[in-house]
């Protein structure tokens, strides 16, 4: 069964990164959730990036703030997909620093880049990455977006009928 | 076997889009190629989105410049991972409108962000998302890899002789 | 007689969008408010968009957030003129992406954008669209706009007695 | 009949508006054009902005670059919708000078933006405002969108021929 | 003796503009205070900016937010030289819209801008420009200065003890 | 007479510097041309913007590019208007760099900042602050704008004539 | 012995760059702190950046925000590597002038540039030139790192038994 | 003796980079050049940054373009002083990738960062840090330094006479 590793820079990125184990869990896919510094700790980052695919990861979610180096190193040491969140952190320059470092990766070696602190995205794009091949993982998804559609629905109710 | 379908907005795009079939071809993936503008057809995009994975695609490339809302519109259509590339047009706006309406996406339906212009990291990231769970095509994403290490290397052999 | 249909991506936006429904009224012209998420509820926005001018509507205003796909999707879907409003939404970046995906409409499908939060001014240009053929409507533009003037004078002459 | 004016603050702006003519005159809708700066022939700018309307006009269509005042200085003068175009003058810094200064009205005076250089998107808008009341008009504008739908339909024959 | 005309295109400019009020006063220079909103009175605009140096002002100081053209528009209306204060006003886009609207004037108009916020500098610069031909009013800045460098010193002073 | 220095940082400015010189030269306003490096002649800053007002100047004008200090320096060593001219160099990032190194500076020492190369509104606004005490130069000014309006008018005939 | 000067344009830059006192002391490092204000005390700025290396400094830290020119001037007034912290204050345009007016320094005159508000990050860097050639400081700056090190392992293990 | 390592993340780079070469020639200091791709020779980039103390190196220049991640990584593994490059890449964003990715690196793990393709100021910043132990080579930075003063008063002469 697939496994999904999220990982992040600091402990100061999990408030946001939680969104994305919370949507894997919904959708019962394995999750591990990991402390990994590109910065302060390199060597963890090299030993993860190189092994995640041979300790039966499909897809890895990394999210980072400032200058954001987490999810490209990690797409550089694995052939896997790799998920970035950029995450607004405290004297980020309007999270345009971690948006760019993290979705302007040179050509060979790409980032799945989502919004910024867009960690529930990420989840739901992995999910859907595991989907494209596993059919009962993809119906689960489809299930979430007709739950999301019959949220706006409601909500569209009680506009109109508050009009 | 995986199919990718790599769509654009305009034919002015397919320069740009041309590198995504390239690599995709070289992984010896299959590839259909299409323009699908979500504002000039918009019934041909909702063909497309709600019956991608009926019609055997495993993954969405959608390249678009501007207003991008061609992998944001497709995302929200199909339960399959889209890739967007932004697409930096004429009287674009340096970019930055392609690139922020395609990743900023809102909570609910993500789309995997490459770089600028960056149709070939949309190839390869389409290919590990396949490769995630076909070790053939991971394979061949990691001699892709070694390959772009080769010529890193070489480079660095002319640069240290010249010196 | 002339109807305008308010919609909006999320409940969340309508703090903000209510303020073009507010000035509406205050001009008589009659208001339709709605909910409509591009990106969650697709179909709605077909349904909406291909019938909106058969539904007896003459002007949309459409106001979404982040990656703001809605306006111009009404816009690519409607014959009508469609106003739209950037919303500055959480986890927006500082609201650029939401003006920018709105107003950056490739050739073809305008979108008639206003400033970032400006349902107000929205709704003053519903009425000056309705007014162009409406003697009755601009009339009444022409009223409001002698009341801001005539509020500024007031202003002006508080600060000037302070003097 | 209706009449739209098509302004634009110097001759350099001209190449860039022409568009917004050559749409209009498409759409057999009269259109005339002047060069009115708002910062070197303020008083023809009042006059212009005062009359308007009494001149026929349904619609103004208003392009400047830089610091462009004449968009909002037109609407601040006239009950009838502006819209506007910012130009991407030489020494502008990218453009967002001109869309800035259009964009952002303050409450009270709409000015409905369009993207930068979309001297054409203003023509339609144009005629979409008149065609909101004028069925004849909108057929036009119908007809017009049908016409872009199917080039992207033959552009798209020819990429998957291509293939 | 100068006079310097401070006016603003809303009260609520006012508690930045009393910056450059409070300034002037400490140099003695008279000064007038006043609301001219380009964009709601905009007869008030021209009135104002046609006379200004009929009624015996030397300077103007304008302040405005968003698409503030009211510097603009009285420096296209008067040969005096106009100080512009672009107000960083609710629902700003940072700030940029009125820096940008006020500071990239076409050639021909100039605006001599200030920063964000900066309307204590605006009054300084208009005590400068007075300066530059009145013997008196150039030594009052020179000891304002001198009294700037003194608080520097002191805090100096105490940085260094507390270390 | 009124004097006027126009400085600037390196001789590469001097293409762009050219037309504060050129205006001034046109309404008869003695102006002296210098390079003045605040990063390579510190010596010379210092020297100069402390004796600038002892050598009959009446107005400085400074321009710059890139990480542009010397105006604001000036600024800081003389009683005198000291004009911004932000020029857009060579790895300038867009001009941002020149504009708000010039623009932004802090309480107590302001620079009358105007638009990018805009230094032909540099010698306008110098002529307009010799002008606040001297109506001779006042004339000037308003007869140089005059020809503006009336090169506005001329273009307008033809644009009008060749519809 | 090595010794670094801390200074700073304004006493309201003291609680950010406090930071790189707080660093340089926990390395053992001498370190003096005043306020140099480019704007306000030339002279002293002039004294200071010609005597630093007389007066036994190895490495300047210079901190500013707005329009920064404290650490280029210094920069062009000392043979000494200069470390320039941008300082986020208030009426800042987020930040963008203070990094870019110390930033983008001309050819010749380099300013070493650390993230906003990065006063820390300066007093390691401080360190790290000092332990270029002092193995003692090298040694403790390697404790440092390995420290941070220790405490991300320690955070990582704590959200891992969370889970 | 002193010796700084240059690298950067690809060829493409070299002519940028070349500049920091020559001017540590320039000042008779050694300097090897190398090719060090953060993504895709992670490998070469750990071995180098591990052991680039041992191997005799005072300073790191390193230079890359887009989401550049060598400098901040190199940092991370190395106790030297850094000097990071932001190169303009083509398909950058404008050089603000780049910039923001080398610059706002998280505290702990500082990079010096120099203007954008300041490769220049790179390498003069490397002389200055070992001129901050060395004297000779803070006297070469001297002489360095008045030799640029002469070139600008030289320049000055001639605009001048000119004149």
């Amino acid at each position: 069964m697939s496994k999904v590793a999220v990982i992040m820079g600091s402990t100061s990125d999990l408030p946001v990164m939680q969104d994305a184990v919370a949507i894997l869990k919904g959708f019962d896919i394995e999750v591990d959730v990991d402390i990994v510094s590109a910065h302060r700790t390199p060597e963890k980052l090299f030993e993860f990036g190189k092994n995640a695919h041979k300790n039966g990861y499909s897809v890895i979610i990394a999210g980072a703030g400032g200058a954001a180096h987490l999810p490209g190193m990690v797409a550089s040491l694995s052939p896997l997909p790799v998920i970035g969140v950029p995450v607004k952190s405290s004297n980020s320059i309007d999270g345009w620093d971690s948006v760019l470092s993290i979705l302007q990766m040179p050509g060979g070696v790409p980032v799945a880049t989502v919004a910024l602190n867009g960690a529930k995205n990420a989840g739901i794009l992995a999910a859907q990455i595991i989907g494209s091949s596993d059919k009962c993982v993809r119906d689960k998804v489809e299930v979430y977006k007709e739950g999301l559609k019959q949220k706006v629905i409601a909500g569209a109710k009680e506009v109109q009928t508050k009009k």
